[in-house]
């Protein structure tokens, strides 16, 4: 049974369990339980009876199999605030298809699949709102990776012009079209013009025509997207 | 009603279909339509009734509010592949809390949310099968995240190596415990480790105690962690 206030609460902000009705999380929390794992300490085994899903609190966790030549093969490493195991909970899979072993000192919820699975069966009005909160959290998600996306095109774009930029003059002269040098360094022409755009508004870098001014260096170095 | 056959196909493979059983996905199909946008076209307002849902095929939307002082605020850019408004739908709101313009020509899926949802509520397995896919789909997200971080985190380390090192030898001398390298970086110790780690295992740089020698000064500049 779960009772530390402080757990209690960090299951009750994940995605899964936000929507649920009081009565229906106090018996999830009934059902599951702490569990500490030293660095190096296996969780389970692939092909162990896929009965609980987890959510970790601190440390990290890595997924991994082993391949029919015996190869490990990673496959997620799993950070504190994330669930995993879940999806097979929903499919109701029999074995893990993956191991679990801490990479650090850990702490993990163990929760009770069955138990769970049924509250959302019986009330289909918990799955759609819990359909709903994963839903908003994957646009989170979607927009995170746009975030970084932009940061590693920037990074991309500002690494290409202090290669190329004419050690005098501090300018870079572009010898062919925008979207050329855009494909050169794998990005979108739009995403370059959002880039470059960026950059002028920021005061780091003057564009006329094909010519291009670095005006700050350091600034420029060490600019961050976000 | 929806009948080219790629838009259909598109549309069964999406998170939130490929779990339909046939005759509810055909019923979903029978309720959808095709929705081309010129650049800059608006899709809906804010404030409309919330009764379809969205999957932008080609393009993209900008999706955005106005704030009670008249200022536009971006929420979200969506990209081809990616539904939109669907999360409304799970928790029944009746108006569209932002408005949808599109950036460039856009072609969309639009969805009959009522009908979509009913089956859902119906069909309590249905909808565990959803969670199940869209939590495969969060996770394959969580990990983009993870690969962008590392490349970004990578960058920031090689921009680094190179503003430091002597000109002469090549080399970068740690004036500092590589902790504290790290986190000058904004990266956590351990991942600062892993990408040194990483570049030495790709033969670009040398590691003993506290000196770095970039062997390979181009393939470095290039080096993209993925």
């Amino acid at each position: 049974m779960l009772t530390h206030p402080h757990i209690v609460l960090t299951l009750r902000r994940h995605h899964l369990f936000s929507q649920l009705p009081e009565k229906t999380f106090q018996d999830v929390c009934t059902l599951a339980n702490l569990k500490r794992l030293p660095g190096h300490a296996p969780l389970m085994h692939q092909g162990d009876a896929a009965e609980r899903f987890f959510l970790l609190v601190s440390g990290q966790i890595k997924l991994h199999r082993v391949t029919g030549e015996g190869q490990e093969h990673l496959v997620e490493i799993i950070q504190p605030g994330q669930t995993f195991a879940e999806a097979l909970l929903f499919t109701q899979a029999k074995a893990y298809p993956v191991s679990a072993t801490a990479l650090k000192d850990s702490v993990l919820v163990s929760i009770e699949g069955q138990h769970y699975r049924r509250a959302l069966e019986d009330q289909p009005k918990i799955c759609l709102a819990i359909l709903a909160s994963m839903s908003i959290h994957l646009h989170q998600r979607l927009k995170d990776i746009d975030t970084l996306t932009l940061a590693n095109a920037s990074r991309r774009v500002i690494n290409f012009l202090f290669q190329e930029r004419d050690a005098l003059s501090g300018e870079v002269v572009l010898q062919v079209p925008k979207r050329l040098v855009a494909s050169k360094l794998g990005i979108q022409p739009e995403t370059f013009s959002r880039i470059l755009h960026r950059l002028v508004e920021g005061g780091l870098i003057e564009v006329q025509r094909r010519t291009i001014r670095i005006l700050c260096e350091e600034q420029l170095m060490g600019y961050q997207a976000g």
